[in-house]
């Protein structure tokens, strides 16, 4: 949108990068898209974090998809997330086809109130877009003392037994539970059997793949990770699991709230950037300090995660992990050494500061 | 229990009974083992539903196992399910060690009064045991308007990635969701790969099974059905996501009701009849009648199953099924022709009524 002289080459050849540097470029590319200083700080919060777990493909990787949004109005940087209807423990609110974290912000904001009036909340969000990683915003409930759920509903990308093609959304499903003295666990997953992303590495590579992860045109299984994505779908994981949680995650994220469903929702990253997306999302919040005992639930979570990381491991393998221990592993690497970004998501960063009229190489000095 | 005179042969040599018959033999088997007649009503009810729609690991075939501690005494057949600890929108309930179906009824009941006050209501049950099929508590819920969902811990059985052995239980997950004119949609499902009865299955049969479906003593993958379950275990669906599913069915039917986790649940089926198991289970209904409007919710729910009924099949499919219809079309034969017993529930069944004094036969006339 600006024209900026040709960028420097990035003077840090690894790519690295604080989480300050990371956080204030972020913050000063949605101020550039006139986002409010607070909605700026949410919207660097959440990507900045996800970077930090190590969850590259969702992280400030899609800042560039936002901005594009943002400046041809589909996304609203003036919106206002708001609470169209509510009951003691719910509360649906319409994004106002606001930045996806602000409002999914909000919405787990106003689920956690929900939960300590009366134990559990449930918010549905309607005009909503891409949210990020889900993971963070369950994360956010964890960090308040509550066991936090978040899932949101997408474009068709991945099969169901017995199609052709797509049927449902990846349809990601978040959960973190607050666990005494060791981290919240966190679970972060979509139900395709992989991420796209992983077959378009295979493809890259040259080499064939599993043929669990795709269905050709004819809904037959195919190894040909070349045919992704035209010739080829996503395959839900675990079959008709994967595909039945996918649908509880349409109903409890789209049908719920009143957003778009399925094909009725539009893609962030290719359609119309000057249109709404109408994604839905939902997020629950439950206050195990209530129900349980604070102590008493944190020590039994304790004995839990005690109990599997004593567990007798598979040869070959140095340890369990509970949900989210790698990615904290990361995340203290990330705090102290700053964050190795890949290749992909600085020549992401590069177009999101040529968008915005900043210098990217003025953040890794 | 009793010793009664070798039972002669069934006459009906299909072993098809009618869903009246079947619950009548339930009933009687219930009462004979002191339970109230509204409390045997339930189990009944339960049992044969679940027969009805086909799934008959969990339906009267457990009938036997269930009396067997019944008599014993780590079931109470006069035990009263009652609220210890209870919120605005939330609820713990002990089980008194009654019969599972008794506990869980009356929590899902429960469950939904809460919503019906807050729009969401969770219950959490200790001191409870086996309750044979979640998707039948989340159908309760769904027959009154509300989703539901329904969840349960048991004995670890199923690995997590990097174990040698068992990590959680097959920790079953069930939701119902009303659907306007349709049926609710009902997804019942464990978090194992496959349900351990179909690797006896193919054990029996002499073949191999897929690489995927158990580890070894070592942790590597196996395909010798004979193995199972005494030198190997049952893998997670999905990898990590099975398992991290089963850690949060662990967290919210275990630690946050207060019941006991992983090893410290005693088996139904093999640990000491005298002692209660306490397993946990959790119970959520959500009035989405109140939250999006009971019409919109239908009408989106009718649109959402008629798209995917409408949607291109893969080569040799004849239908995109949605979750529960598979169940449904079976309910509908059973109601209209009676219940084809297999030949291991009819063996489960003889021994049950030996247990009860009842005369199998005279059920079948």
């Amino acid at each position: 949108m600006t024209n900026q002289p040709p960028l420097p080459a990035i003077s840090d050849p690894s790519g690295t990068l604080s989480v300050e540097s990371l956080h204030n470029f972020c913050f000063d590319a949605f101020t550039h898209a006139m986002l409010s200083e607070s909605d700026a700080a949410i919207g660097a919060d959440v990507l900045c974090t996800t970077d930090c777990w190590g969850i590259f493909t969702h992280g400030i990787k899609g800042l560039r998809g936002y901005l594009r949004r943002l400046y041809a109005g589909g996304l609203n940087p003036r919106g206002r997330p708001n609470i169209v209807a509510e009951g003691g423990g719910w509360a649906t609110v319409d994004g106002d086809s606001s930045l996806g974290m602000v409002t999914s912000v909000f919405a787990m904001r106003t689920a956690i109130g929900k939960a300590r009036e009366t134990g559990i909340g449930y918010v549905g969000v309607r005009n909503s877009c891409h949210f990020g990683a889900a993971g963070y915003y369950a994360w956010l409930a964890a960090e308040a003392g509550f066991i936090g759920l978040s899932m949101a509903n997408d474009i068709p990308s991945v099969s169901a037994p017995g199609s052709r093609g797509a049927i449902t959304g990846s349809n990601p499903l978040a959960y973190a539970i607050p666990a005494g003295r060791h981290r919240p666990m966190i679970l972060d997953m979509s139900i395709a059997t992989v991420a796209g992303g992983k077959v378009a590495a295979a493809r890259e590579r040259g080499e064939p793949i599993p043929l669990s992860w795709l269905i050709d045109g004819d809904g037959r299984p195919t190894d040909d990770a070349g045919s992704y994505p035209v010739r080829s779908t996503l395959t839900p994981a675990a079959g008709h699991k994967g595909y039945g949680i996918g649908l509880l995650i349409e109903a409890m994220s789209g049908v719920l709230s009143g957003a778009a469903t399925t094909w009725q929702i539009g893609s962030w990253m290719t359609s119309d950037p000057r249109l709404p997306t109408n994604h839905g999302a939902a997020f629950l919040a439950i206050d195990c300090a209530a129900i349980a005992g604070g102590r008493e639930f944190g020590a039994h979570m304790e004995q839990l995660i005690d109990e599997i990381h004593g567990a007798p491991t598979a040869h070959g393998s140095d340890r369990i992990y509970v949900p989210g221990e790698i990615e904290w592993d990361k995340y203290d690497v990330a705090v102290r050494d700053g964050v190795a970004l890949p290749s992909d998501v600085i020549a992401s960063m590069t177009e999101a500061a040529e968008m915005s009229g900043l210098r990217l190489e003025s953040y890794f000095s």
